[in-house]
């Protein structure tokens, strides 16, 4: 039923995930020959490489820049001469780069589109060159994506022939629209449905893709091979997690999440089967948890940066943050600073300690005291400045240490916080990566009580004190003070957040789903107003559908209230 | 050879260039009403207003949120019965705004194009109802724009009749794009193409604008009415500077720059003739001055600010922007903060004070050793750490007095200190907004002698200190410092840097047209190095072709280097 004769032998397909670096073509390059060199050891006579993996994606407005096309065409040309001198030539590779088209003046491509535009392109390597070019057809224009910025749309078939199947090739977003490759396939007669993909990590969205991947496949009466990019990239973190369905929707196989994999995979034979080891995925906490570790171990790594530094309250979200990097990158290159002021309790002192004592990360102490009151002698300030204030010198020390020892500066803020705006910006805010920001913080305490258990469960010591995830969240800026002084319930707050933030509900929606009407208009006020905030925080792993940042645009001047602002009618 | 029979009497036009704000649809209807009230009374017979003028623009996300676009309509159908109230209901007005259209499931729209989805439109209002609508034909998705993520193109021209003649209705893009409104105004013999724009201001824009026009009103045959929006929104500046041009391509009155105007003009009488007062465009750096003074006024009464305080160091820059926020606000709402430390001149404090004096705004000094030795006490600090700790005790000072007093708080970097990351993170680089972030050091002199001088014709005091208009310019961070130790000449540096950032030029190009190969590297490195300072820095007007903000996206993870990082081939 697999759409090809049983006479013709088992082709194997590789699909190579692998973790490239925006724009380092040769390093890039040369972890494209490390995985092409494990596929053909591993017998494969066809290699899938993620979308765009040779100057690694989103390149963004790096895509306009006419050295940088020309450059990446130079790399491809140059790759395909050093796979068949490492023996690699008999092999089709495909592999995702940016490509352009030459000056219009010069009349239309040979891939019939307009000249003089980048294209998000793959090539079909073989023989030492490029044999064949496939220009994505649909380009994506939403969420995080701006391909309509950057690239002319493809508009030709590609069908190649390997070992006697018949191979159509695809791009990434030419799977989630109809039209296009996947209609191309099928009136091909393509064998293998060919799919290059840098497609970013959002909680559940890989049921969404296998359920995508099997009706596709289906429709194009194919073998479906998805093979998708590896690593963090600023705000986005790809999860491998490449997949081969059959023309049935039959999973056949799957590699691994957060790790660069090169799967194999027969096709056509007896039966289609992982001739690797098969993967299954993730349960949820493991797989945000290990989105959040990959991205700030990327970020860190990737920006040439060796340790990160954070300031420790005691409190969930800084021990989160300094789990996540202990499992990022160490604990010898996790340097944490507990920053006590007048405010501090003793048992956020004492957690701050039992956390370094777990986690064996390097904790130091610096009491705020001294130059706070340096400001207040200076300045006459009370209530919010001066509690701010000491978020600021807070964040002044971790910069000056960071300045003095090369650390990077973590930023520890959740998803609800930066919300509503309950952050000092240049305070708390300061830092190069803030590792939980699309984290909501009921969600926080569930990471905490997942990472402790499983710590439990192999019988290693739990990173996270007990007290810092059970006591009464606080930011610890004025005597007694307690998040719920100014916030509701987190779980309530998330529960409304979501829905206004990632679902665009109205504060008439969220009033009909069982919220108070005053609840709803302040907490939806807070957030319109902290949009200038957010626009200074620093960048962070997205998780969710919708993250702050490229995700979710808004004006910062804007009088529109979801309350408020209608018209009378 | 206007196209339209002298048989028919003149018809008068208004051009209502108005300053909406986003989001606030019950603020900006009132302002259209005043606009066409003072149109009606000048006798207009069609009133042209900007692009989405009843929403503010660009709305950017909120366009996709349901109760938003549903506002929006419900705002337009109460307007145009309001305009009828106030007797405005025989005259035909040309309104923009956003509108949607209903579900896909209940088939296509009246327009033609998919249901469930924003468009950008223009209302046709007559009689107390809307009578038409206009969905615009070409969405920019470049440079700072994004409307193929927010907008479903309309695909139907729209010509409507008024007082005898034939008025085909565009919008902004639209004439900038061949095909589409000027190919239909031509086919449909309009005597009058009505197009709606929203088009930010950039240096030297104008003159393309105006050929533009004269352009395409030949192409269409009609009488072309531009009619612009003015105002400050966050990054953006919003010109005005309507214009009508004739069919042959003549000029026939043009709007005033930077302030809301209704200019009237009839066309097809005798002759046709602006019957308002004929304005000229500025000459350059008076345009470049007004669009600063503009985009800092409304950033400030747009998002509720009484005032604004800065730092002054006796510098150029932050002198500059002191007279930048003198002509946007009045003296009495500027406060400036005189900061200085051990390596500050005597020179720097007289300059900071001879400032104060010229223009009268509020002044006092807080000296920061104080705080810096508390930081020096408990931390051990040299070099980089302990000029920038210098930079960010200034910054934490500025942010509490704004917290304590109201204020928003400016911060004073030029383009040129932006580009190579010169400035301090948290430092020197906090703020609400950045007036002269794209505004490089050279200019920043110009316009500083150019203000003067204006202030010298009018026989008033020039606002700027000479001498912090001649002295080489230095951070005073450590003894004897001069920006010079680490930077070229500013006249090089901002040559380099415009053919870099602006024109995409490569190291080879840069080398090609004079520079010395190792300045060069540098400073693309140090630019491309501070793309995480540019990504936390405050929002400022954009006067540039290519201002850092949304116009140039790159990621901050990139080791692309022009010089260095291409293939050895």
């Amino acid at each position: 039923m697999h759409g090809y004769p049983r006479a013709v032998p088992a082709l194997r397909i590789a699909l190579a995930q692998v973790n490239p670096t925006v724009g380092d073509l040769v390093g890039n390059a040369e972890l494209i020959r490390q995985a092409v060199r494990t596929a053909v050891d591993g017998g494969a006579q066809l290699v899938v490489l993620p979308e765009m993996v040779l100057t690694g994606y989103p390149v963004e407005d790096l895509a306009l820049r006419p050295s940088f096309q020309q450059a990446s065409r130079e790399a491809m040309t140059a790759l395909a001469a050093d796979l068949a001198a490492d023996g690699a030539g008999e092999v089709t590779c495909l592999i995702g780069y940016l490509d352009h088209l030459a000056d219009a003046a010069d009349g239309p491509d040979d891939v019939g589109v307009p000249r003089g535009r980048p294209v998000n392109a793959a090539a079909v390597v073989r023989d030492g060159r490029v044999i064949a070019r496939y220009v994505k057809h649909h380009l994506p224009n939403y969420g995080v994506f701006d391909e309509q910025r950057y690239f002319v749309p493809g508009g030709e078939p590609l069908l190649i022939d390997v070992a006697g199947r018949r191979v159509c090739v695809a791009v990434c977003e030419d799977l989630w629209q109809a039209g296009g490759p996947v209609q191309w396939a099928r009136e091909g007669a393509a064998d293998v449905l060919a799919v290059l993909n840098a497609s970013p990590y959002e909680r559940d969205k890989d049921d969404v893709r296998l359920a995508l991947c099997q009706r596709r496949a289906q429709e194009a009466g194919a073998t479906l091979v998805y093979c998708n990019l590896v690593g963090g990239q600023d705000e986005l973190v790809f999860d491998g997690d490449s997949l081969v369905v059959a023309p049935d929707g039959t999973l056949l196989a799957r590699a691994p999440q957060f790790a660069s994999d090169v799967l194999l995979v027969d096709i056509g034979a007896d039966h289609d089967a992982d001739v690797g080891t098969p993967h299954t995925r993730l349960e949820p906490l493991a797989e945000v948890y290990g989105a959040l570790v990959l991205g700030l171990r990327d970020y860190v790594s990737k920006n040439g940066f060796r340790s990160v530094i954070l300031g420790l309250s005691g409190g969930i979200d800084s021990a989160v943050v300094a789990a996540i990097s202990v499992d990022a990158l160490g604990a010898d290159r996790v340097h944490g600073v507990a920053l006590p002021s007048a405010y501090s309790s003793e048992h956020s002192i004492a957690d701050a300690h039992d956390l370094a004592a777990r986690t064996g990360i390097h904790l130091r102490t610096v009491p705020i005291a001294p130059m706070v009151d340096a400001f207040m002698g200076s300045l006459e300030l009370s209530g919010l400045a001066e509690e701010n204030l000491q978020a600021r010198v807070r964040g002044t020390t971790l910069m000056a240490l960071s300045n003095a020892e090369g650390h990077l500066v973590l930023a520890t803020g959740n998803k609800s916080e930066l919300s509503v705006g309950y952050s000092t910006i240049y305070g708390d805010a300061v830092g190069g990566f803030a590792p939980i920001k699309d984290v909501p913080k009921t969600l926080v305490w569930e990471l905490a009580r997942w990472r402790n258990g499983a710590a439990a469960g192999e019988g290693s010591t739990p990173p996270i004190p007990e007290s810092s995830i059970a006591k009464p969240p606080s930011a610890e800026l004025r005597p007694g003070q307690m998040d719920t002084d100014s916030l509701p319930d987190y779980v309530e707050l998330d529960r409304m957040l979501e829905q206004y933030v990632a679902g665009d509900h109205s504060a008439d929606d969220l009033v009909a789903s069982g919220f108070d009407r005053d609840l709803v208009e302040r907490i939806l006020r807070l957030t319109d107003l902290a949009e200038y905030k957010r626009r200074q925080y620093p960048p962070g792993t997205k998780i969710s559908l919708r993250a702050f940042g490229r995700d979710r645009r808004l004006p910062i001047t804007n009088r529109w209230r979801e309350s408020s602002g209608r018209p009378d009618s």
